[in-house]
């Protein structure tokens, strides 16, 4: 079991000379200087956060989170609770989006039951990290104590702690879960100050009249248990999800290691954004994959500081934004390895 | 030797269902409808340019031409024109940066000299189509016969005719040629009618100063050459690069055999707005993979009526772009490929 408060000291400021290192190696290759932009950039960030030169990206693995949300039962989503379950088993098959993008760019999918209501048959490839069978109705009351908020913190930075003993270079975040991006909405709102008018998206597809009972639920949820905005552990507790939890857990873990941390969408920006809440230095750890269509999105990404490397429209959650930018940090770190430099390809610099 | 006019006469709009059916398929996997944004839209347009369901994509290939420029006398560019021979030869040696890029997403790199000024040695990887060692001097008069811009389209056609024989799915275009964004400036201001202040950036890197003088070279090359605006022919003859009108001949030669046309950025797009010029119906087969940060890449895109899948701040040319775009091509044809339906994982659907 990973404790904590232990795991929020080995998280600081990113130390060494791995990104300088890596700037100037870019700026031998043949290219005008900067003329890979944001490629360039991935790389650098990549050899900042790790502290290696040349960064090393060979073993990523997105950790997908599932659980289910006891807010379901106000009707906030397009899908029925039972859906998690299925997709759980689909993702096990390899038969889910996030699985086909992971295998496209060669990163491991972790398939993780953080709180799934249904009970799921054994499978190898399934880690059971339960909390509970969901969350409770946040609209009555805290959807999770503050101890089962800890506990899935715990949880996931343990899983991250596990997959380091196979080797684990880039961690990508993800999720699974019913009713989620209703929690994540209400985290957002929590932790940021925003209404959730401003926050709250269609999620898997609700149609406007299901977006406001959506809001109107989420609006119920912060008056009934009035989240203290500084105090991410609290806002994930009253409003958040076990797979949220779980998430910001593995995003810790990920800073207190120097792994940089790949974040999915919106409900992986929520996490993201509680666990720098709990630790602010953990946000040099994290890379925004891409911006999700979910209006919350923005929010998460301005209170973050980061902007995402790809803008495609996305908003399906599991992983598969990350999965996508994961393959863009491949690229990044295959040019700082395999490029010619001006001088061993006898090409004139431009300072010549 | 591929003939232009027949070339044109085989250019039309993409015909049959594989486009729709595409989308339905897309709409039976396990994930909400749409919610992979403009990664679905790829892989129907994929389709729907191919004519085939599922599209193909295993087989890609760059084609990264270079050429000289007579223009650089005008000191247009931050690197001497001795340049382009050394970047052929790293590119042969398969240092440069979409060399690079293209081993990640597995693509080929077709390497072809339209008219390099200094001599390059044989070498089994370069294809030789020069049409003159290096273009005139555009500021003093035409750039070329419009002999040679026919000639030098033809050839283009005829590098996409040769690779088919090898298989080809999807094509990815590419540059080099030290001047060359001075040249596409001309081509796409003459095509456009925007001025060339507006379409006139910094290429690799020239100061200010130096961006000015290549605003002023332009205009003279246009007050001086007065390119038809409804003729690309007369366009790319007189102000266009052998490597920008090989290229827009790979382009009509990709858009004649249904093969998905990848246009990497600022130069490619010049080339691909003559292509559109010269035959309209060629905006069908094409695919914008980025935006470039060049000031004309917006005009190109506005024209050819296209929105870019990334946006990297790259300026790089050679076929970068493409390369990372041909790598969400793979990625959304395995969605397609290999994704469960909700039928066959026994996930509940909305409509259930």
């Amino acid at each position: 079991m990973t404790d904590l408060s232990n795991l929020l000291d080995r998280i600081g400021i990113p130390q060494g000379s791995a990104g300088l290192e890596a700037q100037q190696a870019l700026d031998r290759l043949t290219k005008p200087p900067a003329s890979l932009g944001r490629l360039e950039e991935l790389a650098r960030r990549l050899a900042e956060i790790s502290g290696r030169f040349p960064p090393r990206v060979d073993q990523a693995v997105i950790f997908t989170l599932a659980a289910d949300h006891g807010v379901t039962g106000e009707g906030v989503s397009a899908y029925p609770q039972i859906v998690t379950v299925q997709m759980v088993e689909n993702l096990l098959r390899g038969g889910a989006a996030v699985n086909v993008l992971a295998r496209h760019v060669g990163a491991k999918v972790v398939v993780v039951d953080m709180g799934v209501a249904a009970p799921l048959p054994t499978h190898a490839g399934l880690l059971s990290r339960r909390i509970a069978s969901g969350t409770r109705n946040m609209a009555n009351g805290p959807a999770m104590t503050r101890g089962q908020a800890v506990a899935a913190i715990e949880a996931g930075a343990g899983l991250v702690e596990a997959e380091r003993g196979h080797g684990l270079d880039l961690i990508g975040t993800g999720e699974m879960g019913i009713g989620n991006s209703t929690a994540a909405s209400a985290v957002v709102a929590a932790l940021t100050g925003a209404g959730a008018e401003a926050v709250t998206g269609t999620g898997t597809g609700v149609d406007e009249e299901g977006r406001r009972r959506k809001v109107a639920v989420i609006e119920r949820a912060l008056a009934t248990n009035r989240p203290e905005l500084s105090d991410g552990i609290d806002v994930l507790a009253k409003v958040g999800g076990f797979e949220i939890a779980g998430l910001c857990g593995v995003i810790l873990a990920g800073a207190a290691a120097r792994i940089p941390v790949v974040v999915d969408g919106f409900i992986s920006g929520a996490a993201a954004l509680a666990a720098v809440r709990i630790k602010a230095e953990a946000r040099h750890y994290l890379l925004a994959s891409h911006r999700s269509t979910e209006p919350g999105a923005g929010h998460v990404l301005d209170a973050l500081g980061l902007d995402p490397y790809l803008d495609l429209g996305m908003r399906l959650g599991e992983g598969t934004g990350a999965a996508l930018c994961i393959g863009l940090a491949q690229a990044a770190v295959k040019i700082l390895g395999e490029m010619a430099t001006f001088k061993s390809a006898g090409v004139t610099d431009r300072s010549a």
